[in-house]
């Protein structure tokens, strides 16, 4: 298949991580994650996030989601999420049918939710016809490839907490927001007040590597009963059907990913990319770039006819076919020559309108 | 960790598909199983199982078992199993959380369904107040370790289609059955009427690679609208986290397990073993084998304390506490010297006695 | 309690119906919906609704929408409707959690749906990360207190139809919209393209009665297998907890409901009482009227002082606290008088403000 | 429809309870459970069940099963009980559907559990893979007309209470195991550590009325956050779909039903019937009384030609069709002419054998 800009999803893996999975390759583990492995990532992540940190390994995205908003809600209780969140759109469901939840979708400019925003849907309290809010949950980045503030993140904290409700954030592309911010993934989370975190690493050149991550301990230790140690979670997981038999092949990517500062690489080169990329477009009439380029992700907005004639040539998603809008993502495997014969081609065809 | 034979879960990865995700790690690939090493499997999938064969490959065992059931029934329906089915007993009620379905579990002697066992649990047909048995599903080889013959899984998809019902089967080790009676995945299931497969790879070499066949086409051919021709599982499967997103890495470990006849050789390598381990464990008094080995999995009656004592030693399961029965289980990668170091410990522990 | 205009739920049971419950109360009757009241009422639906329909009485208005929304769609489907609708504000999340399914609310003027408004949310068919538009709910007359016009549902139908959807109507007013329209049931529905719709009388006069109606024959006839002929919502309303054992008597609300023109006389006089209100309210000066009157609620914006003041003197929903705006409702057995003393005190705190 | 033996539903409305139903027709009342009589309601409750007692009522016993189960336990956790327990067989899969866990059926000779038979089901606490047991439910009397005594029952709460779990009674017909043991309700459930209770009424003379009452304080307190103060149950009551919007009207039957002793009378009545019936067919030759007769029901076993001749001639339910035992049930306006017509047809159909 032609390189492109389809999705970062696209992109293989890393060496590194292909390396360390042929490492984790010997004799003989105990499975479901009690293996080695694991348990030395359950101390990476008490090091990377803080010591109350709870880091619970699964398949993929969609999968950590409904494993973190499980954590925090129950059926009638709701989510409160921007409408373009993840969670709300393109998973098919997931969240209404695995946990039964409503979901409260907001309309944002830019794929952010604010207090201003979120404040009027806090209402109902009590009301035993109302499902009741109980989590914010966040993208960060967002889809729309934007970047919530450190400051913006803890005011939706402070604001969830004082309503006794969760801050979930949805980090699938979290590596690529920490090196936008040149901040850690404890300053960028823990330390904001994030009381639940899908941490994503298949983005960012992992095989597959994706985790739920308690951050708060008051949502860590919660055992279903006083003669019952396992966490509550380890269930959960179970019945969700993201449970890795072979754990060590999923942890062993997570270690490498967080111990070389792989992520920073990968994420950091794919941002720059990204930024090339918008330089580049920007430069040819009749390209217009939608949203600011603060990650991975570069969204333009195009001719209907041009971006028709380009997909027939780029294998991309029309993000909003009704206003034109495009999207092309960066991955940590984009060179400056895919940039460079992708905007040719789509050149080409603005030329041709 | 120790070699043992505590799960064939806790074996690594066959070298072979450690080389195909390699090669399979080059440029770009569409995400979501649209990519051309997904697209061989789907034609792989019908020359191994038949013309009608459809192939969703997904994370694991449980993915593949819900995915299996939501297809054939709905949550007012009831799926008929043995007792000691992994779906009854080892997926912490996934089926009754996200089907919502009734299983209707019947005690076994050998964790084998027959005619006989299965008739007195389908009645109640067309009363509202009643669960409406929809499915049979059984697990080739057992959870016991023991076989189906040909003509025994033939008689159970014969009396499943005569009362408008569809025969399931869990092959999470199915390739531990076609290697023990020398037939072909297809022998073994399409042929004999199964309607659905779920097809597990991890458990003989793969680092993870499950899938849902269908192999009636009446299953898989209905889409949800006439205007979608979006096979209805595709939803589903995405719905229930079940649908990775580099899929060319499952793909091609799949593709070169069954193109490379790796699935036989690995599985005709565990049964071989543990042939060994019966004959070894025989041999020594105190010890009783529980049922007939026929797969990969040895189980044995032992004194209590010996047990326990060599847990100290070895890690296994104590498939049945209260009648002293321990399960010991053959890899893919177990050695003769394995085995020989397992018995000598199990002989001093009886010995002990 | 003090008489008022909280809500159609306050007023208690019409003398027709409390003697027709007492007439049923004869002797011996078969459970679940085989007696003979049930018989005749099927008989009577058919009349009323048209030769296909087909009744299945429910205990109360969620549960006739999540039966009849279950009967639409599976959970990796979505129903579009106002976000003003009970479904999606006023049953605690019932739909997600029973169904699993995803609603698309929309925004609304009016509380009533156009093409225009729904045609945005009709993409990304075949898609399969997208849950897929599979009905359209209306509310008639909408939560405001708004009545479509024939030829409104009749287009809302059409667009439903033309892409393979279909149209629900919760119909727990529907007397209300009928008597205002002067159309018969019939004319307001099945002649309009509705496929199925919840039929509500327990606001309009009776002790307790809803129904699901199917009235689109392709969702009736489909049973489970070709050799059980009990239809399929029979054992959803059962799974549901919808299916009253003594059900004659739920039967013998409607039966005298339908037969004895009482919808009509009881909505006609709560419609007209709901003139009077609104004609006595709109003379008083710092009330504004929020929405067009059109069946039997008013809904007014009052300043926050007075309607909180009122508050204390009556029992009403602040239905929009942000925009001060309050619903009050007329009931079949709403008096001059009472319509009198009421606006008497809203005047006073008027006065007093 | 000729009187019979089919069921206790069969039966029509006490008129002391539809006296009850016409006094409470008079002016307005709150919906939803805040009118003055389902206040006085609470009150009663805790009269009668003990202070701490807290009563939601719902629509059916299906209803309050599933509220009751919901509140006890979470998807991942199991509810052991009879394998012949309504919520096993008679709810359509409602408990998998709607709580989405695992029941453990346990085959018993008398439809009741002890020790014993539970005790080998409390495995694999804490293991992921397995749902764990959570609660114990039992009905009282059993669906085969069986009582549990006093000390069979607190031996169960004890067992559930050492375990962590909890002990849930279904009572659809707890009236008549009072009156046969001549306690009290609250002699029968709350002094015996049972934690949550179905309440029914219905059965017993009532139109309609059944109820969840929370016994164990630890069960009602707990709200969903500090800052909200409405009981959890209240939420899931609405959810699924059991809250009923006149609720005078239902908690007027219970009123009457629990201040007037009307249950006793109603159930003393169908339990002395139950022993007319049984001695009078203990005497035909041919028949042969299946259970202990200690409620108001009486199981028989009859040769297969009889009871299918005698299916012709009165509507009862085939229990085991394989055994060849029937159900008749006696209700509270079962006279001795309704036996005496019954008994002389089945004595001519037994003579015909």
């Amino acid at each position: 298949m032609q390189r492109g800009f389809g999705s970062d999803n696209h992109s293989g893996i890393s060496p590194e991580v292909l390396q360390a999975i042929a490492q984790a390759n010997s004799g003989h583990a105990i499975a479901y994650g009690d293996d080695e492995c694991t348990l030395r990532l359950r101390t990476l992540f008490k090091e990377v996030f803080g010591s109350a940190a709870e880091v619970y390994p699964v398949f993929n995205g969609t999968g950590a989601n409904i494993l973190c908003l499980d954590t925090l809600c129950r059926s009638h209780e709701a989510v409160v999420c921007a409408e373009t969140a993840h969670i709300n759109v393109d998973e098919c469901g997931a969240p209404q049918r695995i946990i039964g939840c409503r979901l409260l979708p907001i309309p944002t400019p830019d794929g952010k939710l604010t207090p201003d925003l979120v404040l009027p849907h806090l209402h109902g309290i009590g009301f035993e016809h109302h499902s009741q809010p109980r989590a914010i949950s966040i993208t960060q980045p967002t889809e729309l490839g934007t970047i919530y503030t450190p400051s913006e993140i803890r005011t939706l904290a402070d604001l969830a907490h004082s309503r006794d409700m969760y801050l979930h954030l949805d980090g699938a592309r979290l590596a690529n927001a920490a090196a936008a911010l040149c901040l850690s993934f404890r300053e960028l989370t823990t330390d904001l007040g994030v009381d639940i975190l899908s941490f994503g690493g298949t983005k960012n050149g992992l095989l597959m590597g994706e985790a739920c991550v308690v951050l708060n301990p008051t949502l860590a230790s919660p055992t279903p009963s006083p003669s019952d140690t396992t966490p509550l979670l380890r269930y959960r997981r179970k019945q969700m059907s993201q449970l890795c038999s072979k754990m060590r092949f999923l942890s062993a990517q997570l270690e490498v990913y967080l111990t070389t500062n792989l992520w920073q690489r990968n994420a950091s080169h794919s941002n720059h990319m990204a930024q090339l990329l918008k330089t580049s477009i920007e430069q040819l009439p009749g390209a217009e770039i939608a949203y600011p380029v603060q990650a991975n992700s570069v969204f333009v907005k195009l001719p209907t006819a041009v971006w028709k004639r380009l997909q027939q040539r780029y294998f991309f998603y029309a993000w909003d076919e009704a206003a034109d809008i495009v999207r092309f993502m960066c991955s940590f495997d984009t060179t400056e020559s895919d940039i460079l014969s992708f905007t040719q081609a789509l050149n080409e065809e603005l030329c041709k309108k």
